[in-house]
């Protein structure tokens, strides 16, 4: 028995997409289903296998099936190959098992020749259109399939429109065109030696040929090499009938959504035009009229295409964007793929087709983008809002917001505590800018990428942030910045939006994050399935309380370094720092220890009744201190001041030398690997015992009021199981000494975070001493890659995103290879001294979703990430459980 | 049958030691050998846990089975409890299965009262003798078993020598002891209200009774829970005759070696005196006599006593340090232990004792402790030499030298280029002194520990280091030091050791380091035993053939940055790095290949016939420039100079301004973590393939000089395969042009450094683009620990070592649970991908025994350390061969 070398449409479907490539598989589905696809069939990949493994030969016994299914799609259009009353055209399109976009060759209008043109001209009422497609088939064939190159045919499309005075191809009459035509002919024949072929089955074969000869074109190789596709497997080629809506008052085109893209809700939703091609709708020359009007205009085809619509969505399981022409009357559907929509939408629909039965809970979850949900997080600007764009920068962090300019991070502070709003725009940020970003309403930066410092804090702390906005001239010392010639002063009104890196003039209405009632509904959907829990990272009651509404289930990383970095205590640590020893130090931390307790109090009240993890001082101290840079600079100054020989300036001098000295005994060559983290609670023990003891006391404090305080240490950096025994004895004692003192219980617990290559290979011994594990995966990164982010986003890693070296910026999305594999290491050492030992991560990674999927992997208990990203975690959690279970069924 | 409670020595044997004890499994085992021991029997540890299990009481049983064993001593020995004219007297010791040194207690001289003390007298014609025994044995019987305090008896003591006006103990008479006996029994009697018992039955149930009751005193406790041992194994106790040297000119006392302790010669080695105790000997009043004058003194035991010392030496298969006492012409053995002896004695003596049938040529290795031999390796102080000692600092790399003294590191390599020997002299030293270090015969700094940067330079070149000699005050400025009020000015001379840490004035006269015959068979023995390959480090073709000389079976690591930092060098260096671009950078490349080629083939040439493996360039590039501190000061100078408004000043200060400029940029936070090794060639691939060049022209010049060059390009700091991927392609290419350009074929390899958990952790996938791995411990161990060593060795990690958290500094020991798992994990993946994979370390590791212990657990084929290390290297890894392979029997 020969074999089946030919399917038509009919004969195939969508599990065949080996066979008949993707786009092959996928017109036979939509046949199947009863969509009135234009008749066709596929020649199947095995075809192309053959072609090159028989020396570019079509292989034997191929045209005697073609013929026959040439002669059934003739029978069903109700057309015939070369008739001049009602000619058959078709396409012969490439479709390979995976997508190859315009790698490979097309031809349209396969057909035509002097009779059937002049059939199609009238059948059209548009000879120009016919003598178009006539002459851009000839081109496409003379070039494709015969090999000539595209330049002489445009040499005399130039030259005609030269003669003709026509200033565009659309000026041209359908005489002119006609002209081309034959002038067409004449170069085929003067390059190839032969006449164009008039038969259209001679056409076909030979452009069928010229299709699977595409396969093995250059670019098709590179583009296979590239992604990994293999070389022997080969492309369909797919014929298809040609339909026009273009055949009078009866024929249309159009688009169609089955729900409103916008808002999800479930009304037909696109436009069309009569009497038109797809190519009118595009060139925008007409006006598309709404779907809706069909139903007047021609009832039977809209009846038709509603319950089309409806099919569609039920066979494919959700809102379907639909490519449709009326033929004579007669609808087609060209293509259906499911539609594009807003984050908004794509809830409502996901939500609405779980409610009509269509899809169940799991799949309507397993249906939103987490990452699209970032918009719906934050405020942005309406709609209606007129904008008047200044400048364009890097969209660093979502969210809009508008206010005064300001230049400084102080005045910022000082302003926005004043209750006004106030934009801080830098050449760049600096971890001394903190308390200005705080303060401002949102983040404009001329320097710096999406993972500039500026970015990074304002996404952490859910800030709108426009970076590398290097149109802005900014000038710190004339309070200015100038753009386009524009001057912008100090105190004047901008907007910026944190979705676009738009910046504006002026104040610009917003509207605020709604978590709609699907959104809500969706949320509840995930918390049902996934197992993680997630959790926030939150350093303020402010962060806790947005946290927790967003449905957090507690804190999982509170750090205390933001607070010490407060303008108001700045000057007490550095004195701190700067104590000889523990006696000097004493004084200093018993006024942080007051400070400390009320900002322990505030979280702990805030959470009342859900875990508070917080996280003891971690960064080496000399960040509280000037840098040795300035000071050096200051004390050069001081020097060779004129009156550097009087007392005062004497003074000084020396007071900025003992600093210095002090900087300089800190200092270090690597602060990352450095002194800080529990190495500081081990060399400096009566700093972290302040910090545990103003936990427990506002904990104490709370549990009198009879709130709920749920206080969790967590101790940085641990690498050796002894840290963690010596330091968890600290704490236990001053949490035994305080509830003795207040005549409390408090239920706490301690536990560490893994963040070091050693501490997870050593995570057997380490959960001995711990009550749980959070994987600190930023730190963890650093040291399992060896790049410090600082200094690698700044210079090599760029580089290496853009050799293709490694697929993602490894502090943005989890690596699995390298991190992903130590703490699945740590995983299972942990697990196998404690069985139900609780692991999470905190961090950037945990509200990222494919870093989410391995956390699920993992089997982690939980996640914890920024505020704003609760919901996406929630979800993003669902899902990857969701994917774990398919895997392991 | 009652259980057996008492062992006569003659019952024991050295595997009894769980019964007996150690010092009784001792005495048995020599005593079973035909040994002379002083008679006596071990009571078990059996008795001592049914004592406390009895509470406190003797077990019944136990005096039935004393009493016959004393009367067996008293029998062998022909002595008798009691008896005036041959008083039989004991000692009752201690002696736990693991040993405890002076924790329990002690009598001594047990058996004396009135009679026997009298009858002692007599028999050693020397009662002061006698009474002084005697009265030892009341106060340490009234301390030890009766309870009575010290001083009670001290202050008899002292009131006797006021007033007899006796200064010390040793002026006292037998008389006065006599008094003082008296009254030692009356304190007795008023502190116990009973007499001091002189029934020496009576004694000895009473002191066996009070050393299990040592068992549990509070010393003896905090010991063994400091020392991990359990509460309940419980002590034995030894009774042993007394023997006693001085009763007259046929006893005596002495001690022996087997064979010489410091040269190993095997003769007899010791001094005795006759008619004394051991104690006349330590005390040094009488001038004791070599051992050889025994044979004529007593020709008799002299032959007794080397035929025993020969069967001890054949018994214990090792030198043997002999305790004897000579009592009335009859030989006792009162111990015997394996001695302790200089590096080349117990080198000779493990050679010859093999030689003699005695010991296995791998027992021969495995006696000589790796550590010991570093002295053997460089040049000493003639052991004839005065010495003037003026300060003594820490022994930082072991060696002496003598030489001027400089203060400057150019000096020292102007001056040391000409040929004078100098000593560099610095308060520490930086990266930037490295070619004064080179150039001078040893270093002396004032400050820094011993891994200071001096130090570890130092131990890395084999130069001589003293460091942290704080009694210096260095002046710079005035080019001087003084020391205890002695000026020491440029060019006077001193001498240092670093073995001992002296500095000493003047020229001191130095022996070279030889390997002797044997230490060379101990190699090749060792050599014949081990399985790993022992490399060396080495950057210079002066280090390379010491390497090899030292018998290293190639380079394992030779580091192209030294070469860099070079003064000539750096100037080219640095623009080379401030150039913009490749093609800036360019004519500066050239002028570092032809540089770069003439090292390398300095060493390939050196190393002929094996594999120099050449590690591209590694530290980050601002290494190479002056530092942010100091250009920031020249410029606020510059600044703020009066005639800084001159076109010249204009000039210096635009040019200073770039440089900053361009440091600043290069700048890192965290450079071991940032932009350096195989970042850099990536980065910028021109630097690495003019490396490469070099190296291959090199290696195609010798091989056209009939020179087997075998280059191995190893590529530092990977952490994706795709690095390594990526420059081993490069490295490819240029060696096949060069190898087309020359005409030759060079065998060469292409491997990576395993420095970066991430490497560790995917080591199938670099496997497969590597012909081997070499562990850069130090980096591995950073990274793994999360510890920048510079910033861990001055700040933290002293606490950590202080406190016990870390057992070992990691930098010098490698750490078994971290970094040796990820090793581990590391070994196992890439010969997943390649069986027969090579992989070794280079790093300081590579020369520390333990650490080489760890490599041949991890199956590693090679270490490669400094090139005087390279001998310890060898043998200790025939030691750790054979641990293993004692260990999977």
């Amino acid at each position: 028995m020969t074999k089946k070398y030919v399917y038509l449409f009919r004969e195939g479907g969508r599990e065949m997409r080996d066979l008949l490539g993707g786009k092959g598989a996928n017109l036979a589905e939509m046949t199947n289903i009863g969509l009135s696809v234009p008749f066709g069939f596929t020649i199947t990949t095995e075809v192309c296998r053959e072609y090159y493994a028989g020396g570019e030969e079509l292989p034997a016994g191929l045209w005697e099936q073609v013929a026959p299914a040439v002669a059934d799609v003739e029978r069903a259009s109700g057309k015939k190959f070369g008739d001049a009353q009602n000619p058959l055209l078709v396409s012969v399109r490439s479709g390979a098992p995976v997508s190859m976009p315009g790698m490979m060759d097309t031809i349209l209008n396969l057909g035509l020749n002097d009779e059937t043109a002049a059939g199609l001209a009238r059948a059209t009422e548009n000879p120009r259109f016919a003598y178009d497609c006539y002459r851009r088939f000839i081109q496409m064939f003379g070039n494709v399939v015969l090999g000539i190159e595209s330049h002489h045919f445009e040499y005399v499309l130039d030259d005609v429109k030269n003669e003709r005075g026509a200033a565009y191809d659309s000026d041209l009459t359908a005489d002119n065109l006609k002209e081309i035509v034959e002038k067409f002919k004449a170069i085929i024949r003067r390059e190839t030696g032969r006449d164009f072929p008039a038969n259209p089955h001679d056409q076909l074969r030979e452009a069928v040929t010229a299709v699977f000869r595409s396969w093995n074109n250059q670019r098709a190789g590179v583009y296979r090499k590239a992604n990994g596709i293999a070389d022997d497997i080969g492309t369909a080629v797919n014929v298809q009938s040609m339909v026009f809506g273009n055949m009078g008052a009866d024929s249309g085109t159009g688009v169609a959504f089955t729900r409103d893209p916008s808002t999800g809700e479930r009304v037909l939703y696109g436009e069309f035009l009569m009497n038109a091609q797809g190519e009118d709708v595009v060139a925008g020359t007409r006006t598309p009229k709404p779907i809706s009007t069909l139903k007047e205009e021609n009832p039977a085809v809209y009846a038709q295409f509603t319950e089309i619509a409806d099919n569609l969505e039920k066979h494919y399981h959700d809102m379907q964007d639909i490519e449709f022409t009326i033929e004579r009357g007669r609808l087609f559907i060209l293509q259906t793929r499911n539609g594009k929509c807003t984050a908004a939408a794509a809830i409502r629909i996901a939500v609405e087709l779980c409610r009509e039965g269509l899809i169940t809970k799991k799949e309507a979850v397993s249906k939103i983008d987490p990452a699209q949900l970032d918009q719906l997080l934050h405020r942005r600007i309406d709609d209606k809002a007129k904008l008047d764009v200044i400048a364009k920068g890097l969209p660093a962090s979502p969210g809009a917001a508008s206010g005064k300019i300001v230049f400084d991070a102080d005045v910022a502070e000082r302003r926005g505590n004043d209750g006004e709003k106030v934009i801080l725009v830098r050449m760049e940020t600096t971890p001394d800018d903190i308390h200005g970003v705080l303060a401002a309403q949102g983040i404009l930066t001329s320097r710096g990428g999406m993972t500039s410092h500026a970015a990074v804090v304002a996404r952490h702390m859910g800030k709108p942030a426009v970076c590398g906005c290097e149109a802005l001239k900014i000038s710190y010392a004339e309070h200015k910045f100038t753009v386009d010639g524009a001057v912008f002063a100090e105190g004047d009104e901008i907007s910026v939006d944190g979705a676009t890196g738009w910046v504006m003039r002026g104040i610009i209405p917003m509207v605020d994050p709604e978590l709609s009632a699907e959104f809500l509904a969706i949320l509840d959907w995930a918390d049902d399935i996934r197992s993680m829990e997630v959790m926030a990272n939150a350093d303020t009651p402010a962060d806790a309380m947005k946290a927790r509404s967003f449905g957090a289930a507690g804190i999982g990383l509170c750090r205390t370094e933001h607070m010490f970095m407060d303008q108001k205590r700045l000057p007490i640590v550095q004195e701190m720092i700067l104590a000889n020893d523990a006696a000097e130090r004493a004084p200093f931390l018993a006024q942080l220890l007051v400070m400390q307790e009320e900002d322990f109090y505030g979280i702990l009240k805030a959470m009342a009744g859900l875990p508070v993890t917080i996280r003891l001082l971690d960064p080496p101290l000399h960040e509280f201190l000037p840098s040795i840079e300035d000071l050096t600079e200051e004390i050069v100054r001081l020097r060779l001041r004129a009156d550097s020989e009087t007392r005062e300036a004497q003074q000084e001098l020396y007071k900025k030398e003992n600093i210095l000295k002090r900087v300089r005994a800190l200092h270090e060559e690597n602060p990352m690997l450095g002194h800080r983290g529990c190495r500081l609670g081990i060399s400096f023990p009566d700093i972290y015992a302040m910090q545990a003891r103003a936990i427990f006391q506002a904990a104490a404090r709370l549990i009198k009021e009879n709130i709920n305080a749920l206080p969790q240490v967590k101790i940085p950096l641990v690498v050796h199981y002894k840290e963690l025994e010596i330091l968890r004895a600290q704490t236990e004692d001053v949490a035994n000494q305080v509830m003795r003192e207040q005549g409390v219980t408090i239920n706490y617990k301690v536990g560490t975070m893994i963040e070091i290559p050693r501490a997870a290979l050593t995570a057997d011994e380490i959960a001995l001493h711990a009550d749980f594990f959070s994987f600190g995966t930023n730190d963890l990164t650093q040291t399992t890659f060896g790049f410090s982010r600082d200094d690698a986003e700044g210079k090599f890693l760029p580089v290496y995103l853009d050799d293709g070296i490694l697929p993602h910026n490894p502090f943005a999305v989890l690596d699995p290879e390298g991190v992903g594999k130590i703490m699945g290491i740590c995983v299972d050492l942990a697990r196998k001294t404690k069985p139900d030992f609780k692991i999470g991560i905190c961090g950037e990674h945990g509200g990222d979703p494919s870093s989410i999927d391995l956390c699920q992997q993992l089997r982690l208990n939980y996640i914890s990430c920024s505020p704003f990203r609760v919901p996406i975690a929630r979800l993003g959690a669902a899902q990857s459980f969701l994917k774990e279970q398919k895997k392991t069924k």
